[in-house]
């Protein structure tokens, strides 16, 4: 491999994508282990407060008492939970990105809280600090920081999911140039019954995307009825209709035609948010499974002590870790961008949006691997519960419901796929990557049946090479790809699907590997660190294979793909390692942890 | 391979398991072409049933309208869909198990509906059938067969659950000899707040295992509240509780002690009717889905229109493919043990058991293969619906709830994959089938790098190799594994689950092969049933391999096991296809049939 190609706004900082060319461990990574003590505390004050304040509530959340939602609103405010991500300038504390995570896990203990916070905090007051004016930002932001107010998000249309800009709602000026006109829909939008602020999205003159803010006693604009749910069903979500809805005209959001940026950023960060917010429910879902199985017999045994039944909670342990270590990667390379540079200059906000513009691939990564793990994870904890898994009596079946969500909005994981490789070649395109000159190596490696070589000694060696192989297989299927379908490529859906999910499986062994290196206490890595990033491989690696050999499958045919699946063979990079014994020390650590052994509480 | 030992009493008709044994195609198999009229007829009958009557109420039954229930069933008596099973001399119709699966496949279209269904006609109503003495029948089956009494089934228990007979529910004869005194609790019994008639399962004198018929109105015997479930909410489920229930002496069903043998019986026939039991729900499915994406747009686009969509809506074809060849196949095997048997004679009961016995194998087959297809499938028809299929509007948001008791009920897939194999052993133990002579052959040729050849010559010969060589995978694994652990196996369930993951897709390749052949015109193989063949087994090839290369990673270590795994290297049959080609051709026909295109209707 050769080194990245860095951004020149940014000597250190790993640019976005850049895991993929860069060796393992090249540079340090943000992990649990490595936070601040502030954060640390912070994160211990969220959690405390979603167990202590949510979590006894969950029913009464559940029955969508709005007016406990508000209430809970109000107190997380009071707690300083609604204002990390808004200037202190206006009411906020402006925290770091990496906290924001954090608080986004500790709050994602209870699906329908976690959305309605996330509505809140996010996609519905976001917009109005990153682009918002002055005068916007003092009316709102302070309210909404305090949870007086509480705030809403309105893109998605019926006919508009996926496609966003394709919204038909529409925005005209009044003839005395004192409002907005609004007619249209809107459809599933988060806390709609009880917001006070909305940001909405219309177009003027038919093609102008854009955003603007629309208070609840706006005249002719009205909330619909409530959606009956899958899950998160505590969480409002009805439609709201716009019919000549009279919104001021200062409050446009941004400038006219630009609706595009907000909605975007939104769901980049939204996207970044997700992976963390998957990872509280995933853990508390974990121990609620290694209870259950501790407590429940059959045959006269704990069910803990079955092999499939410590095989699952072993898998659930390695998925939550690989989530875990790339989002707090990913977290912390967006504050590493912002590191020095003055909060309160006028374009902070900007340097903001790029910090996390930047890491779109690994917020789309996020998004994917966290809301699939998240479903891996709440489906063992069912099964593992057996029929009481399927009975609203256990916290299980709200849990399996909630989670199912996770993989259609913030963009549909299909959608974020095509993303994830997508902006990989754009990138590499535009020469911000080096993705065809890396790629370019991998295939000559490839002819003299090279494959990637680790550079530690240590018990992770394996896994460093399976995490290199992936980037080759990936590279390597990319390139083969774009050198086939030309500008066509992205009407080969499958074979970008197939090449991203190598991508994620390359990011998630990298972060694995890294984090378990770097928390190596004189030099000796930990076992339970090691084995779970071992379990993670063994599945990992054989995955990756088969996906790049379907793509190439998809893209070659005759005897290039011959000579291609020759060559990819080299990659195929499998290590026996006995699943028994590396999910025996993985349970063992859980056993004696009582959940999860390795949370950054 | 060697010819499979038969046993003595059936020349023809293969042994359960024998599958893994024979080569694709050693024998005809009944399919959905090969039906009979009669039995076609019966499926249009009962499939317009269910679409007439059952559909239209799908809201009503979710509301858990029990009197609806009642009325449902009388008019499914009405219609003789009661009675397939009961003999004719008890007011049922008798008739044969190709045309009972058909029945449950077509009664499968709505989630609650086929729970209540089935477990009044399934495990309510069987073990009087089957077990019950001539008064027992008289009095009770021609009321069920009508619909006028409904039947309930009670073996679960809090805390035995997988674990049966772990029951401790207690019957003790009453001083003067004339009732059964029954102590204990039973839950979530299906069809529980309605039944007037359920056979209950409790321990005589502490540890014999007994059935008896317990009828609604018995003093002492009380049901319970609804549980609230994630699914199948429309059906009742409730516990039961007995104190001093007074149960009259002429309703022990069977024999003191004996009960196991109608539990075991009951679960078998359950496991194969399960198979079909989730048919017409995936191909309900599969249809709102495909119907859902041709009507909806994104980017000006009906989103069926996108690779991605289609990937899905061909997988969801292949799983329906898959699950119907082994279903029928194994109904078939069924009716032909029993072809030629006076279905009057006293001891016909007991050949019928005996036949569903003997496939107890394919049975565990169906129902772990059969409730993980109809998961995926539902999976993917919420995911292809994007946000609508969140919402309870849209039909595929409770099918995708219902669905996910099928993999818990029954016994739970972990269970039942244990069996799966432990069947095999144990019959090749007793030397019914020849597991270890052709493990020997196998490992022979393996030591020769030999891998199958295929006998067909068609386009299907690699899939042939496939099923082939996942049967010589299966067997291999299965050899060493015996070898190694010895009596100890059983408790290895990684490499057990391993390799009954091998097993199943050994069944499932033969199966659709051999289907696909036998319905050739003129030599002329369909070309849509041999690209959902093969897109089957472009998962299940790497699929099969990769499972028991993890099954000998648990069993072997060190250099037993770097040999073991470079001998089977031989067996890594991957062929490749392009898998964008093959869903074009399963697409094309699922749009030109507005839905699944190879239904027995």
């Amino acid at each position: 491999m050769v080194a990245v190609l860095e951004p020149a706004h940014s000597k250190d900082t790993p640019a976005g994508g850049a895991f993929l060319f860069q060796d393992v461990g090249a540079t340090r990574i943000v992990t649990p282990e490595t936070l601040a003590e502030e954060q640390r505390l912070f994160f211990k004050t969220a959690l405390q407060f979603s167990r202590e304040q949510i979590l006894p509530q969950a029913e009464r959340i559940e029955g969508k008492d709005n007016a406990l939602l508000r209430d809970l609103l109000r107190q997380a405010g009071e707690l300083g939970l609604l204002s990390v991500d808004i200037p202190e300038a206006y009411g906020g504390t402006g925290l770091d990105k990496t906290t924001s995570l954090l608080l986004a896990e500790a709050m994602s203990l209870n699906g329908s809280w976690s959305v309605t916070f996330g509505a809140h905090t996010g996609i519905g007051t976001l917009p109005i600090v990153w682009f918002g004016n002055a005068a916007q930002k003092q009316k709102y932001l302070p309210r909404l920081a305090t949870g007086e107010w509480v705030a809403a998000y309105a893109l998605t249309e019926q006919g508009s999911g996926s496609d966003a800009l394709g919204a038909k709602t529409k925005a005209v000026r009044s003839p005395d140039g004192k409002h907005w006109i609004l007619n249209g829909s809107k459809l599933y939008i988060t806390n709609a019954a009880f917001a006070d602020v909305f940001v909405v999205f219309a177009k003027v003159d038919g093609d102008k995307f854009t955003g603007f803010i629309v208070e609840k006693d706006t005249p002719g604009f009205t909330v619909g009825p409530e959606e009956h749910k899958m899950g998160i069903r505590g969480s409002s979500t009805c439609p709201l209709y716009f019919e000549d809805a009279r919104v001021p005209a200062e409050n446009l959001l941004g400038e006219v035609g630009k609706g595009h940026k907000i909605a975007f950023n939104i769901l980049n960060y939204g996207r970044l948010k997700l992976g963390a917010g998957v990872l509280g429910g995933m853990k508390l879902q974990l121990q609620n499974a290694l209870r259950f199985t501790q407590e429940r017999k059959q045959f006269g045994t704990p069910i803990v002590q079955f092999p499939l039944s410590r095989e699952k909670l072993a898998r659930m342990t390695a998925l939550i870790h690989a989530v875990e270590s790339m989002t707090y990667r990913t977290a912390g390379l967006v504050d590493a961008r912002l590191a020095g540079h003055d909060k309160t200059a006028p374009d902070y906000e900007t340097r903001l949006l790029a910090a996390v513009e930047e890491y779109a691939i690994e917020s789309s990564i996020m998004k994917v691997h966290g809301s699939e793990s998240l479903g891996s994870v709440v489906d063992d904890a069912v099964q593992l519960h057996g029929g009481a898994g399927y009975i609203e009596e256990y916290p299980v079946e709200r849990a399996y419901r909630d989670a199912r969500i996770n993989r259609i909005f913030e963009g549909t994981n299909e959608i974020n796929r095509m993303l994830i490789v997508g902006m990989l070649l754009k990138r590499a395109v535009k020469g911000d990557l080096p993705l065809f000159a890396v790629a370019g190596n991998v295939a000559d490696e490839l002819s003299r049946g090279e494959r990637p070589r680790a550079r530690g000694q240590d018990a992770l060696a394996p896994q460093e090479v399976a995490a290199e192989s992936a980037k080759h297989l990936a590279l390597h299927g990319l390139r083969i790809a774009a050198e086939t379908f030309g500008t066509d490529l992205e009407k080969h859906q499958e074979v970008l699907a197939a090449l991203s999910d190598v991508v994620m499986d390359a990011f998630a062994l990298d972060s694995m590997v890294t984090r378990t290196r770097q928390a190596a206490s004189h030099g000796k890595l930990d076992p339970v660190r090691v084995a779970l990033t071992q379990l993670y491989a063994l599945d990992a690696v054989p995955r990756a294979f088969d996906r790049t050999r379907r793509a190439l499958c998809a893209t070659l045919q005759g005897e290039a793909l011959d000579t291609e699946l020759k060559r990819l063979s080299t990659l195929d990079v499998f290590t026996p390692y006995n699943p028994a014994e590396l999910r025996e020390s993985v349970v063992a650590a859980l056993e004696a942890a009582g959940g999860y052994p390795l949370s950054q509480e």
